[in-house]
């Protein structure tokens, strides 16, 4: 996976860190849902972003000097907690979690909320995009080789409306190092958005974009 | 706009509430930076989680029972503060503020930090779809007329990286209903992705998603 770079922390120490942050990130993205929601008056939304400001400054007391980046250890378990979709850090992630179930196969369920619409009511086609374009890329690659997006084609069929979506990703066929993925984001009625996309295995090993993190 | 809701505010007291309510999201998007980057430690990520609880709580002690859906008053005024690219309200957009040049060109500017990774040090590719989808649907629409995204595709070039980047998109052509647009996302050295897609006039004025609100 192109950019990560080796740390030998055990395993069993990257799930503990991992577990410890995650009821932080549930807590900030639960804000994010209140931040938008919230009619409280004018002088409590002051008090509350004063406070707000303060817990800031008191996890930056330490902190990297940028992005989260990926990491792998050697029992070859990675971790990329500040991923946009599926970082267990990134309160801007759903967090989307990809089930992968045999060759070429894949599927998330996800609950979308206010902080991912678009048009009133309907998810963000911005959004629908986002989420196809790292399911179709963890299809290609399927957790064992590095793939990098050539092309990716969405077709909106209707609105898809907040709330539970579930998401289906397929390997359609492979022509040399061409992997050609096909998938598609379903509400309860059937089917909103298709994609198609076209990935691509690196010859010399070099990824600008690897699926893996899309 | 398909699915706003008239309310008759004055604009005056659109912009102050408008106001208001950006300092709270700027401290909310700051805070999501700073969960994704804090090394502090296990003691101080758990004091600082309680201590953000309480504040969603007083966040919704009073709140809109879903989404925030998108209103306009009775001067033309229009406001969508929950807008997952856009909104004003919503940390999770960078945000995006699109600025049209005349007839059918549009143009961004952004700068996305880490939570918006994909790749290691670079912007998730389902980002830039959503960034792209976003301007190009407003770059269709002008804000004069409503459309709704038929189809999108990427054209992946190399890596995005994260820091400041440029969008722009333009109307190519149109064709009865149809309006096909072109974009770019671009770093200082040039492009990284291109776009192309096909907008739809709906003709009963209907419109499922509506390319203002994307």
């Amino acid at each position: 996976m192109s950019g990560f770079v080796h740390e030998d922390l055990p395993t069993a120490e990257v799930d503990r860190r991992e577990a410890l942050r995650r009821p932080l990130t549930d807590a900030v993205r639960d804000l994010v849902d209140a931040t938008i929601r919230t009619t409280v008056d004018d002088d409590e939304v002051r008090a509350v972003q004063e406070e707000l400001e303060g817990l800031v400054a008191r996890l930056r007391a330490s902190q990297l000097p940028g992005s989260a980046g990926g990491r792998y250890n050697s029992e070859r378990r990675a971790w990329h907690w500040g991923n946009a979709v599926i970082g267990a850090h990134n309160a801007i992630a759903p967090p989307m979690t990809v089930v992968h179930t045999g060759y070429g196969r894949a599927h998330a369920d996800i609950v979308l909320g206010a902080a991912y619409e678009g048009p009133p009511g309907l998810v963000h086609g911005g959004v629908t995009a986002m989420m196809l374009d790292h399911l179709m890329g963890e299809t290609a690659s399927g957790m064992k080789r590095p793939t990098f997006t050539g092309t990716l084609t969405m077709r909106y069929r209707r609105g898809t409306p907040l709330g539970p979506l579930h998401l289906e990703g397929r390997i359609d066929r492979e022509e040399g190092r061409k992997v050609f993925v096909v998938a598609t984001i379903s509400d309860s009625d059937g089917v909103t958005v298709e994609a198609d996309g076209v990935f691509i295995e690196p010859s010399s090993g070099h990824s600008p974009r690897p699926a893996a993190s899309a």
